[in-house]
């Protein structure tokens, strides 16, 4: 038997509503198998800042390599100063684990309910850098509060974080069946870091005959997102531009409700970390209103990061026949978990 | 009589042809008035750089300075190298004519596609800042070309900058009739900067009690912009975020073939230039495929910067009329150009 060492960062607001439907559906999807998981709650986020006034100790940290993968809810509360937990938090989880690839598939599944009047067949996977850009928090200010304030705000990218992202970028796209990669950037701005992205994609490009390259603008891609999405197969972007387009892209297949995400360290020297693209949503906190589909979706992918690629599927089919099939009907976030959790279980007992 | 002297800036790709088609409406609507217009066209773009190596001189600048106004088609070619005209021509104007309010309104009319399903009534405008931000060029990169390649790109935020152009925004918030003011950037990442907007617009704000202010994270107001781009009135944002969502807006209401955009200098120390949102198009360059409606529309806000406020909005209202009535029968430039220029003669007629 093999057991999975997994580290639980419920985090604040609907976190720990929408990750207990998570670890409800990884139970059943393993139940019967030879993998066994052995969870570990940290207690991480809003409360423990308050109480303690620590975001994420070198300890939390140890402790936390230790694991084999990390499960997160949601971080961030109204209640705490701006950029506090997800700086000193989230980002610094992403950049001290080193997940380099923040992986953010978006797929229109049939029936459900998008903003676009005809977004075509749309599936495509965003592989946004995730330790490098203007997330480094290498800005600083003087004179603050002053007329004559000065806030800086820098980004860096260096040769060796672009090229590690792109590669993986082309691995990807090489191994789906339209075999094409997207660059987005805004070359014509940011020079430097531009011309570096520009450059490293054409030269591992060059390894990759069969994939199709192509390059869009930051805001031309944006207008593509709304008018013709399913152009998209794999696109690989900066840590700043992901993020802008892995909202929009949820958006317009479904909602953040539905939108997974995987932080990953192809090395595998340090566990990866599985998320929704939401956030902590306090106002419709503790309400049980929480769509968990997001994070069952992120168990999906993070299952298919341990090579439990069966078990990774039957969670991906049982979302995509509960998503299509479930109509406009309010369902409470456990209605939602158990649904998924019972189609999982059939599934399971066929194929088992 | 009142002259007005305009600096003609008609650029490359398909800048020329929908540039003739603003100033044959520019003719139309001040016929008959005691408004003439002294046209200077600039010979500025892609060909004066194979041409000359220069994209904008001193002399070019000081020429452009003694006029009142300026109209630009489109710059950019992709025979020159990424960024050398952008950088060195489009930004140079924008940052040496000091246009710190890059005004973008959005408005979907009636009739006129769109890729949403339910757009709801949208009317906003997108306040963007235009002299700093990451495109004040101050990047540099280290060992380029080599696996140790460290490139940068600096923000840079000054209270100064944000101030003057958040209190545009209030001003304009202010004379309309919702009254709501949203700021969109990126606190909780790119704190330094963030904050330093975030201050800014609660400061200012203070001065304006009858304005409703919002703040949305770039990545959110994406998402309300496919979902509830109704929610908007005016938006302020920084010079990259407003590159980003006014493209976004174009696409939502009927595409960059009617977004015009104003590089304003409140002050009125220098002139202030009008430009479509869309680029140089070099794919459809010379073939009459290009519509001018952004650039006609940018006219219009010339127009209501110079305080020719019944010429704008007859020049508003052909428009809002053409664009209702057009249906999908493809036009030439021109024939758009000369139906816009009818509809703006009938209407001097009927009120003149
Ligand atoms: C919460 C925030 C720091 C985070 C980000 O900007 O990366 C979020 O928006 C995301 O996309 O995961
Ligand atoms: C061409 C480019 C430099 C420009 C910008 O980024 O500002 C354009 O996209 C725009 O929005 O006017």
């Amino acid at each position: 038997t093999r057991t999975i060492k997994l580290a639980v960062v419920a985090g604040d607001g609907i976190g720990p509503e929408v990750v207990a439907e998570g670890l409800k559906v990884l139970d059943v999807v393993l139940e019967g198998s030879d993998v066994s998981v052995e969870r570990t709650p940290f207690d991480l986020g809003a409360d423990r800042w308050h109480r303690t006034g620590e975001t994420l100790t070198d300890a939390d940290l140890e402790a936390i390599r230790e694991h084999d993968a990390i499960l997160l809810g949601a971080i961030g509360d109204p209640s705490v100063p701006s950029g506090v937990l997800e700086r000193g938090l989230l980002l610094k989880l992403r950049f001290a684990l080193d997940h380099y690839v923040n992986l953010r598939p978006s797929r229109l599944y049939p029936g459900v309910a998008t903003p676009l009047a005809e977004p075509g067949d749309v599936d495509f996977v965003v592989v946004r850098e995730g330790t490098e850009g203007p997330y480094v928090g290498n800005g600083g200010a003087i004179r603050v509060g002053t007329p004559h304030e000065v806030a800086n705000e820098v980004s860096v990218n260096t040769a060796f974080g672009v090229e590690r992202v792109v590669r993986d970028a082309f691995a990807r796209a090489q191994a789906r069946p339209r075999k094409k990669l997207t660059l987005v950037h805004k070359h014509n701005v940011l020079v430097h870091a531009g011309h570096l992205w520009r450059r490293t994609v054409e030269a591992v490009g060059a390894e990759y005959p069969e994939v199709t390259v192509d390059y869009l603008h930051v805001d031309a891609a944006t207008i593509f997102m709304v008018k013709d999405p399913a152009r998209f197969d794999v696109i690989v972007t900066d840590n700043l531009f992901g993020d802008i387009i892995t909202d929009l892209a949820a958006a317009i297949t479904g909602g953040i409700g539905l939108a997974a995400s995987g932080n990953i360290n192809p090395d595998r020297t340090t566990p990866s970390m599985f998320e929704p693209v939401h956030g902590s949503a306090p106002d419709i906190a503790g309400q049980g209103k929480a769509d968990p589909t997001a994070t069952i979706l992120s168990v999906a992918l993070l299952l298919e990061h341990l090579g439990l690629t069966d078990e990774a599927r039957r969670v991906f089919d049982a979302v995509a026949a509960d998503i299509t099939e479930r109509g406009t009907a309010p369902r409470t976030t456990s209605e939602v978990g158990d649904a998924l959790a019972a189609r999982v279980a059939t599934a399971a007992r066929v194929s088992g």
